[in-house]
């Protein structure tokens, strides 16, 4: 490597704080006329390294004309680049151009199809969390990582590295569990009632989840229905600790970082690599501290999995990568053909898993077997539980209210939030254009229609399916209802459903072949 | 493709001019507190489409906690975005969320190795000179076409797409020349004594090039110790008509523009690969006009392209393309085993190129050579010059001292610029450890050197070769002298040349190959 050309001894600038907020990515402003920027010939998007205070963070250069923004003595940092120098304004700090990552060479040997080493991954995710990578190099790591694809044994050495790359819980207990569902189908809150029926049982099971960001509801978004899920890691602990149990949002904790990193690239991208998926499942999972995991893989016409031999390899991959970062590990195919429940979006989901909770009849049935399925397996992970009894185990809790006991206790220590109210008052339905049966529904299409209805900011918008995949209906009868709060939502949701409703009428012969679990 | 999520009518922001410059970025600033920015749950870093006065463009969103910088009720935009919409502060424009750009599903397809067509290629980049990719999608388009590589069709569909990108030069005569060289070799200025020379004999030769970006100085660089090199459109057609020749930077004509955005990535990325590299010099030999190209193709073992095999494969690239784009096209291999002539750096690359065209007998003769040897293969693009004849001709011009006065008149033209002086005045020598001959030469390592020594931003910094290869040096024999202006640059360059001064002394026998033209 060549060495970064220094810094002029005397050549120092005064801190500012710039109340521009960048997300993830550090920018550095500094005035056009400052001479060193003169002087060093740096080009604004140029990426310079800035140390102070013992500290040394990267940031992309923005160069300003207004001394309004910044002065010719001062160099500005984002509000995120800000925290991460821990110093006051106006105390001196250097600049200098920030060389390429070192790592960068690895990623260059991947786009010529190269196979990389536990140390090229571990230096490249060091490199990403250091925040040295800017996303168009990311984005070159991705896709070359994509493209030819890593091998297993590289998925390894990329978890591993990605699990090593921030902290690491230890709940100090030999079980451990969690469950993970590969996605792709909305409604499928099958979380907020497996966690209440393990942690009953007895098991620890410190759940935490995503927000949405393409779907229209994550775990996170309809729990906040009910409780405060922006928990600080202390009370988070205290939840667990209490309750064995918390269904918190994951964005506090600095559980592998380098893929929280890699997500704010790939999701933008729309790219979605095997080896990616993995890595950044079980990094977060080993980092939260799990010993034991299920995962759910979900197969469907429209789901993300769309062929059984896709599943079947995908599990092979994750039962390979869990054994040798030792995990237990267990894979479920589970029928992905249509959503899960009768509700997509937060509130309609919460009716729906409280419904379960509460044994009502008019719980769906399907939410219902598959939340006490994967709670099975989950509880068949405790020594105690023989082979084959977890579900009745499962059913039990739940029939006996212990389930939705447990649920209360939880709601209770994260802290209850204020009911939002019943689904949005602006409501239409799409009705069959013919007798017939449903014989397929469009994960893809309602999902999206569920989202444009205002789904998950609006906590009230979704779509209330009324009728799924094998049921009869004639001529004008309603399929799904679509709830929303604003009129401009309402309509765009409208249009899109007079286009595409994403329900198929046909006849019988004709309804969806369903997958079940090997 | 769903819908774009359409503006509530009544949601206008006030525009206004953020006095950052973001390079060839656009970020627009909106305020957290403004409605819009919340209704909408746009996030910092989405894409963002601004529509106003009948144009539409394409930004990434930064969020601003400071009523300075942008109250709640404005929309700033950068400098660069501001000036596109072609609008005063304070009128209204309406903002919404980008969809991704179609031409990603394309770019997708390529991921998973497919060939594009033609209509995939011109749609990415109608998009990325639309300003729609963010620099991560255009790392993704690159690397995926980088990586499965672009068989010689998709780089023919490329090369189309890129050159009716932008705007095309038509001089109105049958033989318009250029010339390019695929780049690498240090100090090698042809293009300053070819020009002139193929001018004198009347042909015309409009050249525009480009500034250093890893190099230590592009022709335009070095032209600009003698002569004005940023000229408007005009200026640089009136140039031409007067004189039948330029020597001028390219960067302010808008020539296959899709171009330049993609090399602002695959530049700091470091990726390059031959498709794109193809496509990038074609596209604008072609926008610019050119009938009649010469490339020039340096082989050895520090250049670009190190192997004949590489470098033949390269040309019947080359001359596919040219063949199916309409452009007469040869290329020249040559001895890329060092640099050429003396000096490396502007002013000391200058004195080389006016020893050359003055006659002088210190002129350095490979830099003549070479010069020659181009000048005499585009001459012999006029059909009155009988093959074979060009070089004798281009040697009597340069000779008779026609090349030196049409280089005069060309300063002229464009304008001549203050001499510069001499070489930095801060100097060291490297000198060699044992006697020998010179037999290898590190064109990487001495382009690096001179960077470090100031150049190009210093336009007297550079390096000085006193040794080229096959020369016989005794111990303590000076192989170079570097330039510098400043003592900072002085000491780092110095460090390094006393880490890896660039020249190997051995035996005789060990002397380079060096490879000349088929």
């Amino acid at each position: 490597m060549i060495p970064v050309k220094p810094v002029r001894p005397d050549d120092t600038l005064k801190l500012r704080r710039v109340a521009i907020d960048t997300y993830r990515e550090n920018v550095a402003y500094m005035h056009r006329e400052c001479d060193f920027y003169r002087a060093e010939g740096f080009q604004a998007l140029t990426k310079v390294e800035i140390r102070a205070n013992g500290y040394t963070i990267y940031a992309v250069l923005n160069v300003v004309d207004d001394e309004h923004i910044i002065g010719t003595d001062e160099l500005g940092l984002s509000e995120q680049a800000f925290a991460q120098l821990n110093m006051e304004q106006g105390e001196p700090v250097r600049v200098a151009q920030a060389e390429q990552p070192a790592s960068m060479e690895a990623v260059r040997r991947k786009i010529l199809g190269e196979r990389l080493t536990q140390e090229d991954f571990r230096a490249i995710t060091r490199e990403i969390t250091d925040n040295r990578y800017s996303k168009m190099e990311m984005a070159a790591f991705l896709v070359a990582s994509g493209q030819t694809g890593l091998d297993r044994e590289e998925i390894l050495f990329l978890t591993r590295a990605m699990t090593e790359s921030g902290e690491r819980l230890d709940w100090h207990e030999p079980l451990v569990v969690d469950k993970h569902c590969v996605g792709g189908i909305p409604g499928n809150r099958t979380s907020m009632i497996v966690v209440p029926i393990v942690a009953a049982h007895g098991i620890l099971m410190p759940k935490t989840s995503s927000r949405a960001i393409t779907s229209p509801s994550g775990t996170a978004d309809t729990m906040e229905c009910l409780a405060n899920v922006e928990l600080t890691p202390k009370a988070l602990h205290d939840v667990v600790r209490k309750t064995r149990a918390c269904l918190a949002w994951g964005g506090t904790a600095r559980l592998a970082p380098a893929d929280d990193i890699l997500i704010s690239v790939e999701r933008p991208l729309g790219i979605d690599s095997q080896g990616q998926m993995i890595g950044s499942i079980l990094s977060k999972k080993l980092a939260a501290g799990s010993t034991h995991l299920l995962i759910d893989i979900p197969v469907g016409p429209t789901a993300k999995v769309r062929h059984m031999r896709e599943a079947l390899q995908l599990r092979k991959l994750f039962e390979y990568i869990g054994d040798h970062m030792g995990i237990h590990l267990e894979v479920i195919i589970t029928d992905g053909a249509q959503p899960v429940g009768g509700g997509i979006g937060p509130v309609l989901e919460a009716r729906d898993v409280m419904q379960v909770l509460n044994c009502d009849p008019e719980a769906p049935s399907d939410l219902r077997q598959k939340a006490l399925r994967l709670a099975g397996r989950i509880l068949e992970f405790d020594p105690d539980v023989r082979g084959g009894y977890g579900y009745s185990l499962a059913r039990d809790i739940l029939d006996s209210g212990r389930a939705l006991r447990k649920m209360e206790a939880v709601i209770l220590a994260q802290g209850a939030t204020p009911n939002p109210g019943p689904p949005g008052p602006l409501t239409f339905e799409i009705t069959a254009e013919q007798d017939g049966f449903v014989t397929a529904v469009d994960n893809y299409c309602l999902a999206k229609l569920a989202r444009l209805a205002g789904a998950p900011m609006d906590k009230r918008a979704g779509v209330d399916l009324l009728k799924k995949l094998g049921d009869a209906v004639s001529t004008g009868e309603p399929l799904y209802r679509v709830h929303a709060e604003h009129q401009s939502d309402f309509n765009f949701a409208r249009a899109f459903s007079e286009k595409n409703s994403g329900y198929t009428v046909g006849a019988e012969a004709e309804i969806s072949k369903t997958y079940w679990e090997f």
